[in-house]
């Protein structure tokens, strides 16, 4: 039986949703987050799909295990493969995942250029397809698979050359020529500023505050919101044996991203 | 040119949208809000959607020759029908709208019974149908057209004995059977109280407060957010002339949704 005590699990193919995490601490202050980054088998980027399902399907049954009263997907590519499936298998508890923010975008810039960065398998997938159908006739979308830079994140370097290249590389194209830009993975947040450096300074849009508020609706409809004398907290763990991932971790979840 | 210190504008087929205007003004109290309700051509629910899409351009126009940032259209009928056709016929100016909290309600609830009601013209028109469709996978979608109840509602009794027989005939067979409802027509929050009597002590999901967000993503992003130490406010027009109607839709304004 869940319970309001108890605490949401968090997870991502690695560290970026951490980004997310965030958020969801910033809107819920009170609740106890417990995330998991799949480091191991990062990145989910690119892989089929049925890969992704079942990666998914571990981590949430291991977090509904240890007594989890939600789960958040804090993966584009893992929400857009197995959000609706993860939800008709575990129909008991309240699955929220993340999805490219084209929607505030498209209305904040209608008929505008909206570059959106987002993995190869996300773009790939029927329901970011469907997301680009509804919008596109608003406004002229342009998404970029950014191969690679889920990889360079995860080794722990925002602002390497190497990261700079291969942005450069990806979306150098449309700098200054753009009205904003989506950043359809939850680990590109942590190279925004390159990404601004390289694109132009124009609004970004991501999906982690619209998450955190969708949580919330959710755990006030199921009752399940955390009293407001509970301390919240954090704790992180990783499919990457060893200390130093843990660490890398809260060193992310250290980094400003408001600036 | 558009100005933070301008105002936006909100508009409905009648007085229901001022359930969503109340949303804004708590999301974004330094804001000015003009609200105008075509109460004389209510209800749009009964309507064709060119005939919608004509009469919500007109709004559209006077509100932003007014001088208006932004404009919201807090009417779900309106919005299915007219919202895609006039952010491209004014790709300068942000166009909110307002559609039923499917999202929120089946991640709530994976694999429950989800009421929708909502208007005829809503209910038929391609944008709820492929909500419906995306959703419906996921969860066992209910949606009943309340004919009728939006011209009673905007007669002004919010709990005469005729509206509570209304929305018996309409949604009293699902009785203690669903696990949620969304209000997908702005008018309802009015009544939300005799729906709750009718169907039962379950969640209730309603746009208004993910509008008020999306407003804030938009504004933000565009730089019109009014500056913090403006003095907020709302004035109200009609389509139907005399004082009485701007009464009625103060006294609406005046009546607590909360509880």
């Amino acid at each position: 039986m869940q319970d309001a005590n108890s605490f949401v699990g968090v997870f991502d193919s690695g560290l970026g949703g951490i980004s997310v995490l965030k958020s969801l601490v910033s809107e819920l202050p009170h609740e106890q987050f417990s995330f998991f980054g799949d480091s191991l088998n990062s990145p989910y980027g690119d892989r089929e799909p049925d890969d992704i399902v079942a990666l998914s399907r571990a981590i949430v049954e291991r977090q509904l295990d240890a007594g989890a009263k939600a789960v958040v997907i804090a993966c584009n590519t893992a929400t857009a493969a197995a959000a609706a499936t993860l939800r008709n298998e575990y129909p008991n508890v309240p699955i929220i995942g993340v999805e490219p923010a084209l929607k505030p975008a498209v209305q904040a810039f209608p008929q505008g250029r909206i570059l959106v960065m987002a993995t190869a398998a996300t773009l790939a997938l029927e329901k970011y397809q469907r997301l680009e159908e509804h919008w596109s006739g608003q406004a002229e979308v342009i998404p970029v698979a950014c191969v690679g830079l889920v990889d360079l994140i995860e080794r722990g370097d925002v602002e390497s050359h190497e990261i700079r290249e291969l942005i450069e590389r990806h979306v150098g194209t449309y700098r200054d020529t753009v009205d904003a830009v989506v950043l359809g993975c939850t680990h590109y947040p942590f190279v925004r500023k390159v990404i601004r450096d390289v694109v132009g300074d124009v609004p970004f849009f991501d999906g982690g505050a619209g998450t955190a508020r969708q949580l919330r609706t959710v755990l006030t409809a199921r009752g399940l919101l955390a009293p407001q004398e509970a301390m919240g907290g954090v704790r992180f763990s990783s499919s990457k044996p060893g200390e130093e991932e843990l660490t890398l971790y809260r060193r992310f979840y250290d980094i400003n991203l408001e600036t």
